[in-house]
């Protein structure tokens, strides 16, 4: 059976990404993990969870609601409670204004679904979200750079205003500004990634693109925002429980294409998120960033301390990533490649998280500070900092004997 | 914001289906459902997925797994089980031919995103499945009907060889090998939905189209079939727990669609799941089989005794569902329209299940029993034989008065 002659042509250029070598990594349990951005499971709620579990079953009408097809909008006290938190982050949202989806993955497939036909220009920052760029790759889309790109005949920007994976950098506010005037001017939608917002860990939260938007249009139904959000860093991941938000009749059209896709999220899924963000989503918020925030200003000490001169790091507010510009004749790649065989340290060299067409920058790599405590990611720091001192003399010593 | 202007060519002819209208319906609890083709909530197996859950929080080690992201894959035990089910159904199958989806529709829609570009030709019994239909639709194909379409060029065939929805009929054994001739000469594909497999209330089972290939081919490696399973019709829902199984080449590249779709299924539920199948699937599809049977039955009787002479029906040996032709000067639009305003009955007009490009039989309408009691069903059954009988008494009347 020839199957390879049968493969739609979009299909070709697809390869495996990083975030399945991050799941792989997870077996290996004798690695010290700086790669993968997965939530540490030690925060995650488990007593709430276990008991909103148990009142479900113990109520038989509520257990038969849990268990059947949930409308393919979304679990409708779900969908106004995230209408309602929605409004409180600024972006006044009713109920048709929110659709749910698996995660926040789901909502970007389904937006680049609804807006990419093969060729079209999609514009994104530069490097971006690797998940992000896999989802839009399914449609062809020709990548256009933010910032500096023309957002002429642009379909949507995607982008993620805080500390957004995989830089961890913010956007100002008047970044923020001068996106939607360049969305007011050019007719482009903005497809925000609002998954790290509610991680921050200094400093005062920023309005999000959709609350600046309603701003200036009066309403989200003027917006030309679409939000996506996910309980998988505040709450816990497998619950796969994500929203998109934005005006009233583009949700009706992703509201076909969930349809279509998969039929509904899981109405038991929905039901115990529910539960639990109604009585416990900021305490497990405040948890969370109380350990990140520790992570990651042990990891940036570790950095300071370990590595040679001449790289240079972010320094997030939030979030959950830092990244790393080696000294330019150092391939990351090869440093991540040496770090995991020689020394059980995985990170991401930085090259993965640029888009197609796009030149990458080869000696960039991403740090994550979530899933390990701070003693062996400081061991972690300090091998990838001893390596690339190795790697800059090497490089030095073949400078010397070649300009000899 | 124009949003009109952005949407992509393929999201145009998009438009809600009855699916969608199902779920609504359902809100109106006065209402006959003869519609829908929903599972009966009273045979999901409460106290067994209380237990699973049970056994997971009391567990933090299982409840760490359970609510990390699972593999894009799937969760390996889970994996390993459907295919010793698969291998037990006359498919052999290993791990690595598994991919974990939410519920069948997602298989649908990823098969026919791996295969299909704009304008390929797509090979579909007629009527079909309307969520399959949807799925595919969004990548733009050419439909072709079986039987009697030409396979020339057809990426792949989607066919339900078991009671499938809508019609309720059963391939034959020579129709199954007959399909796979033409798959093995015209070097497409087959994409079979195996959701109602094991729903059978009379006559031997037949084998599945996978298990004849494999049969001929030696190997699911060599075989042309993909398989669609899922567990919302044997278990629940809202578990959202299906599955593709095929050759390990194809579904190494369903994962990677599945991952830039929405990254993985919630590993909560693929536990809870897999809990249960290990110890009661058996008994679950006994008690399903022993409900739908009585139900099927009792509508068949209502059928005979209630519908007037000139109408046809199908009488599945499974499934959920029967195929209703109507004497031909009825149009069965106008019949379900009016059975839901005049007499509160809910069916389901048989053109929504004709795919695009393809004259739809008006003709035909889609009944289900699988959502209520036998006494209710027998009602609407009498209720739509009324309205049908009248609907023949007026047009008899105006072909009289236009003859006269």
């Amino acid at each position: 059976m020839d199957w390879d002659r049968l493969y739609a042509s979009r299909m070709r250029d697809v390869v495996a990404s990083d975030i399945r070598e991050r799941m792989k990594l997870l077996a290996a349990k004798q690695l010290i993990h700086l790669g993968g951005g997965l939530p540490d499971p030690d925060i995650f709620p488990y007593e709430a969870i276990a008991a909103a579990s148990n009142r479900i079953w113990a109520d038989r009408a509520v257990a038969r609601t849990a268990l059947q097809y949930a409308p393919s909008e979304g679990y409708g006290p779900l969908r106004a409670w995230i209408a309602a938190y929605m409004t409180g982050l600024g972006a006044p949202c009713a109920v048709d204004n929110i659709l749910i989806t698996n995660g926040s993955q789901q909502g970007l497939d389904f937006v680049a679904k609804l807006l990419l036909s093969p060729g079209d220009r999609a514009m994104v920052e530069i490097p971006s979200f690797i998940g992000a760029l896999r989802a839009f790759d399914a449609y062809q889309p020709t990548y256009v750079g933010l910032p500096g790109g023309n957002p002429t005949d642009v379909k949507f920007c995607y982008a993620g205003p805080d500390f957004r994976n995989p830089t961890g950098t913010t956007m100002t506010l008047a970044e923020r500004e001068a996106l939607l005037d360049m969305a007011d001017a050019s007719g482009m939608a903005i497809l925000e990634d609002g998954c790290y917002e509610r991680l921050r860990y200094d400093g005062a939260p920023l309005p999000s693109l959709i609350a600046l938007a309603c701003a200036r249009r009066g309403s989200v139904e003027a917006a030309p925002v679409l939000y996506t959000g996910t309980f998988s860093k505040m709450v816990a991941p497998s619950l796969r429980i994500g929203w998109i938000a934005g005006p009233a009749a583009v949700i009706r059209k992703l509201v076909l294409i969930k349809q279509a896709s998969d039929l509904a999220t899981s109405a038991l899924s929905q039901m115990l998120l529910l539960d639990v963000v109604e009585a416990h989503l900021e305490e497990t918020i405040a948890t969370a960033c109380a350990v990140y925030r520790e992570r990651r200003d042990s990891m940036l000490a570790a950095l300071a301390e370990h590595m040679p001169h001449g790289v240079r790091w972010s320094r997030p507010e939030g979030g959950l990533y830092i990244w790393i510009e080696l000294p330019e004749q150092i391939d990351a790649t090869v440093l991540t490649q040496r770090a995991l065989e020689e020394q059980g340290v995985s990170a991401i060299a930085g090259a993965a998280f640029y888009p197609r067409g796009i030149a990458a920058e080869r000696n960039t790599l991403r740090l994550s500070f979530s899933m390990i405590p701070t003693e062996p990611a400081r061991e972690g720091v300090y091998r990838l900092g001893a390596l690339t001192r190795e790697m800059l003399q090497s490089s030095a010593a073949v400078t010397a004997i070649s300009t000899a």
